[in-house]
């Protein structure tokens, strides 16, 4: 017996908004193309979602879909019973032989995030914990460089709740009513639950688009992100560009890597970044949670750290590579956005991201620079463009945080006051 | 927080056994070696004992332990919704890097059956199904060549239950209860309800092993199977051997490739079939029930062919290619075996393969032939061992089917009379 639709999830969701959030994701999410191989990675609880999602792949022709159902508790496993440390740097040849083909294919990869146990690696040795993270990295090396970087691929993040996740964060609710409210939020900030939600998404689509277009214009030499434990300066290429929504695959389809987005962000020069700087949110690192965290940055690196949480983990991090420690992103988002208007942290970066400007220690996206795709390792390095095999977002706005821009020219232009876009950026 | 146990199955078996269960997997059918890579493929279902079996490879030393957790909607979804035929010999070539890694590494794997929905194959286009199952061969050639006849990965079968499988052995029963009736004839016929298991398991495995050698020594030339509707011989190369028990993988580890097994078995000269056949159970053809099966063959080919279930799908099975209408395997099966003494007919091959008598069509076991490791394929077809993309076994003994050997020396010898082993085969 076939399951027409996201069958076993309809407990916590509206199917009507669960198949428009199916159609979403294939059609303009990874906008799948005929004849295109479609990969949907997933924790195994959100498999009636994948089926529905499938279904959609191939009814716009897709050639195959293939599934990575991901039980996440062996990460914790064998982070804690491997028996000789050497084996966590093992990572099978046919894992970035799977991530080669969708780069050869020009193919879409869909990652739905949502954990049925997001406390899952709290405590984990942070050492062990992150060396399985690099080790990864290292084999998935040219499916960021050629898929990502490169545009060969047709990416897409979108979330489906949990019962845990709900309880994280309603947590007054019991677990089913958590993830009740928690899909509503999902497809509410994904604009599902409006019939005309891909139409929504055209508009807003356009919207950050001329954003982004804007900043680019404006010859930005730095940003100054000012507020309460907060003075930072983040210095930016002449070959800046910002880019916000959808992007366009080589192979001519336009996708949205994330579901929500509502920032615009660029690559920075990460050997200007100096001052010091205040999270607003908590974020996950390598699984566990990080709160309360403050950095100070000395020409271009992190030189002071502390965190009332996670700091172990989090200072792991940074020292993966000497890039782990220097920035690779800034993004610019306002208070208008709905993930921020929400009110609520979700504790999940796809969506906390969105509801705060952040900036991001590790990898820096080469496409946010003019000719960054075609740029060496030796051209990036010499812009600062950052390399590294970590990427970690962190949000440090809020409604008492400014952002200003220096302009190459002189003289200042706001670009955000009290969280809000200024002028005609709104 | 870690799943210590298989937590969720509980419900249906008993805790102890399961874990028993789990210990003899892991010790005894892939027997995991210090520094060995491990692959457990299942469906979702059985995500929580996948993870216990992890966890004792862990404890055994295991280098890392990957899954592939299948949810099998997609095979149906995929056959029915692919928009162009040819989409459907695509195969991923990462699929077959992963089995060659397997062999490469001389790895261990471990297949878990029992389906969520047993029947969710039922009237599925045959040729479409079929063709679906034959890429998948192709790409998995080398495994097959290397990986299970040159004995370089330690392979395991073992079934865990599931209400809906549970509701086809006990129709009578409510799927919970049906679940936790087939959990117990499980863990019986795995002898896991016994503390001694795998001493138990050693004595099983000695006993098989002497039948094989018995039966190796006995220069047959022939086994003919006579019984209602059934007169069949069947030619053996001379240089048969039997097997039965466990195997010794290229690293030197014992294991055992399905767990149960009460067979021995060994690859015929597929030109001398002759005679008709009726099968004497059920059993599954590309996922779909073949049930009242006859076949006659002539010069070694099936040239007839009935059956008053599923004889389409069997039919075009039988065409995948010239192989898959010749034998590649004869398996004897005692009415001692406790899956025949259960009295129940399993609808899995896994346990109604192992309560009688059996025949396959399609590829044989090269290392049944003395040599065989080692053949080429211009010297397996020279002495009639088979090559096919099939495999496929069917039960064709009962307590009503005698089966006798016809020695080349002359003369004959009863093996089995009434199903029951004769003599010093007991």
């Amino acid at each position: 017996m076939m399951n027409e639709s996201a069958r076993n999830t309809p407990p916590y969701a509206d199917p009507a908004q669960l198949e428009r959030y199916a159609e979403l994701i294939v059609a303009h999410g990874v906008n799948v193309q005929p004849g295109q191989l479609l990969q949907i990675a997933s924790e195994t609880i959100h498999k009636d979602l994948v089926l529905a999602i499938a279904r959609k792949a191939y009814e716009r022709g897709a050639k195959l879909v293939v599934t990575d159902l991901a039980d996440p508790r062996h990460a914790r496993l064998r982070i804690e019973r491997t028996a000789r440390d050497e084996d966590l740097d093992f990572l099978p040849r046919f894992v970035a032989a799977r991530y080669d083909e969708l780069v050869d294919e020009e193919a879409a990869t869909l990652s739905l995030i949502g954990s049925e146990d997001p406390d899952l690696m709290e405590g984990v040795d942070a050492k062990r914990n992150n060396r399985v993270r690099m080790s990864r990295f290292k084999s998935l090396r040219r499916f960021y460089d050629e898929g990502i970087n490169q545009l060969k691929v047709q990416w897409c993040v979108a979330a489906a709740a949990t019962p845990a996740w709900g309880k994280k964060v309603y947590p007054g609710l019991a677990p089913d009513a958590a993830c009740a409210a928690l899909w509503r939020d999902i497809l509410s900030m994904a604009r599902a639950d409006r019939p005309d939600c891909l139409a929504l998404w055209d508009v807003h689509n356009a919207k950050l688009n001329a954003r982004a277009a804007k900043l680019t214009s404006m010859g930005l030499d730095e940003l100054r992100f000012t507020g309460p434990g907060t003075d930072l300066v983040v210095g930016l290429s002449p070959q800046y560009k910002f880019r916000g929504g959808g992007d366009k695959s080589t192979r001519g389809a336009l996708f949205e890597p994330n579901i929500p987005t509502e920032e615009v962000f660029t690559t920075p020069d990460y050997r200007r970044t100096r001052g010091h700087v205040r999270a607003t949110r908590p974020f996950l690192c390598n699984g566990t949670m990080v709160e309360g965290l403050e950095l100070g940055f000395e020409g271009g690196v992190i030189k002071r750290l502390v965190a009332s949480k996670g700091q172990e983990v989090f200072s792991e991090y940074t020292k993966s590579d000497a890039g782990a420690s220097r920035l690779g992103e800034v993004a610019l988002v306002g208070i208008d956005s709905p993930v921020y208007r929400s009110g609520k942290v979700f504790q999940e970066i796809l969506f906390d991201e969105n509801a705060a400007c952040h900036i991001a220690v590790g990898r820096a996206y080469a496409y946010c620079l003019v000719g960054g795709e075609a740029m060496t390792d030796e051209e990036k390095a010499a812009v600062g463009c950052n390399d590294s095999s970590a990427h970690l977002d962190m949000m440090i706005s809020s409604e008492a945080v400014d952002v200003t821009g220096r302009l190459r020219s002189g003289g200042e232009v706001p670009l955000l006051k009290g969280g809000s876009w200024v002028g005609d950026l709104a």
